[in-house]
């Protein structure tokens, strides 16, 4: 067994519903309106705050903090910055997703700069992974160009040394503490065929730290409640755009069974 | 009778379609393809212009102006003063919503100036409404801690003051001229699970607004118009991604006997 | 014949699907999410940046680049006069889509600056087309107030003097490089009551301009399999909301039948 217990996802999913944490999510122009939508359904409260005048004031107000590179700008930058740094002076769990990290010199910087305010989860691919821990395999994008297991072992090392974990997307997905290693077997394509999936599992990732204390417990039940909602939305699509529709629809009424009977058939 | 006759909300939405105004949106990251799509739907033609070189013009040229301080940045908060002022120099009627006003001091003070340049509507929750009056009752974020009916009085003083309508939304929605105040009694928890709901009714009084000169009609007008096409809605979705889809082909489609009736029903 | 040949059409679909070109696009908060969308159902790899510091970087990298004027701000001018120049430099198709101007003086200026760096292909609807090539018949907003068909032949002469070519969008769709005139009389009136159907187009046009070196069948093709979809999606639709999310999932499932029969029957 190396995934979660179904029951314990279960638990943390509960929690966020009951308890609909408030999540400062600063996260690129292409997915704010997903993300906020996937956070909803859950039961969670997303708030978008990214300036620089602000970002740093609602850290410290919010349950957990997303920082997400996806469309970044000098202000963005400096307002990630200040946010970390909050949150981190806060005690609030916050979450890093390093977009495109390895492609471009200004992202890569900030991103290795943002670790020394301890992100409690690190979730990216695992060309993000391998180039934000200074590995090679770089991406030219946002997708990745190696498989999530070929992070693994960088990922460890890189939770040993924020000494949060470090979750890598993929076909199969990877969260790690740096002793212990979690997988993810479920999951569907068709997620990688519509935007803003990855960075609401960071959300929904930010989400889940606010409830539950262990990082491990939390990512893991994150990733495992995505990607099974994925399976029962992909059932009853016909391509990308009505996908989409039924992933949302899917999260917000996933009981137990289905985690359950979809966990296991993996 | 405390609510808007329905053949005033209807005569009100069908001079939309007819003279499809152009709705100046200055806005939110997150909402704004949802937005621009409301007022598509309802046949107004959006047109976002938020950076401080075009906003003053663009005010002047458009038929009326949404200002919503959702994701601001010190860019976006120089624009909108220059587009308010603007729209109000032109009497251009412009809507204000208070996103998260009372939660931060950078936007709960520009939003307290923002008012001298005499919104046509405020429109927010009643933590906003209670916030940008000066009152008590703050919220944390985007979302209100208290009751609509908790802000009816302090909504009337604030319209009063600003010589325009107050618009609460709620579980049941308040619209007050400071004299008048009427009520929507029509809507559904499903417009609260995805995110712009609000913020999309935002834009849809100031489309209203542009072609309906009394300026409590055009929001509360706007405020059943919406609300009634997200009871439409809910009964034909299995989730909030559906609801959202459903609620665009509701408005679109919107007839004076579904008003009617969902109106008579509440 | 005034049209593409279906097989070309569907050639160059499949070349984006099996090759999954990199595009680079600079776009609108509105849209974006619906640009990359619209992307990722034909197997083409989005990424969205528009900063100062990374954009010249990312237009050396990505195999094209769109540049859409949609909500400009001063950063992003500065962005898209460096990755346009950049894309020159590196021999990478680029895509202007000027939204908008004609309306607005800061970015008629921009437009018309960025001319010089060669894009291969110009798409806009009939104003901002005229108002491009600086004839007269600006628009309001980011609407067309006049036919596709009045623009044509400042359409060819600006192609002329761009070396590239210009497509102009409306109910029936033109694309020139100055000398040869393609058509495209497939599509919906829905296209126009969903926000961001042009603005992907031009994304789609930048997708196909990456794999097809002829930058007139390259533009014709993306039209036509937009347009062709659009009349699927069509069919299955009872709104915009409806119509957004089928549109997507015919573009991932769009063959060259539906290519040939649809647009046999224009």
């Amino acid at each position: 067994m190396t995934g979660l217990a179904t029951a314990d996802a279960f638990r943390v999913l509960q929690a966020v519903r009951e308890r609909g944490p408030l999540v400062h999510c600063m996260t690129n122009i292409v997915v704010a309106g997903f993300t906020a939508n996937v956070l909803l359904a859950v039961g969670a409260s997303p708030a978008m705050v990214e300036n620089d005048q602000e970002s740093a004031e609602f850290a410290g107000i919010a349950d957990a903090l997303l920082v997400n590179l996806g469309t970044l700008s000098a202000e963005r930058a400096r307002a990630m910055r200040l946010a970390a740094a909050a949150a981190d002076a806060h005690g609030h769990p916050w979450v890093l997703d390093p977009v495109a990290v390895g492609a471009m010199r200004f992202r890569t910087e900030l991103a290795a700069d943002l670790l020394q305010h301890r992100p409690a989860v690190v979730r990216g691919n695992s060309s993000e992974v391998l180039s934000l821990a200074g590995a090679a395999g770089a991406g030219r994008g946002v997708d990745s160009t190696v498989g999530s297991e070929a992070a693994v072992g960088v990922a460890r090392e890189l939770a040993g040394r924020t000494g949060g974990v470090v979750a890598v997307s993929g076909a199969v997905d990877y969260v790690t503490d740096g002793r212990n290693t979690l997988e993810v077997h479920t999951g569907h394509p068709l997620m990688t065929r519509v935007t803003g999936v990855g960075c609401a599992l960071g959300a929904l990732v930010a989400a889940c730290c606010a409830v539950e204390p262990s990082r491990i417990v939390a990512a893991t039940a994150a990733t495992t409640v995505l990607t099974v909602a994925a399976e029962e939305a992909a059932a009853v699509s016909s391509g990308p755009g009505s996908f989409a529709v039924a992933l949302l629809d899917a999260l917000s009424t996933l009981d137990e069974r289905t985690l359950e009977e979809r966990t296991a058939a993996r």
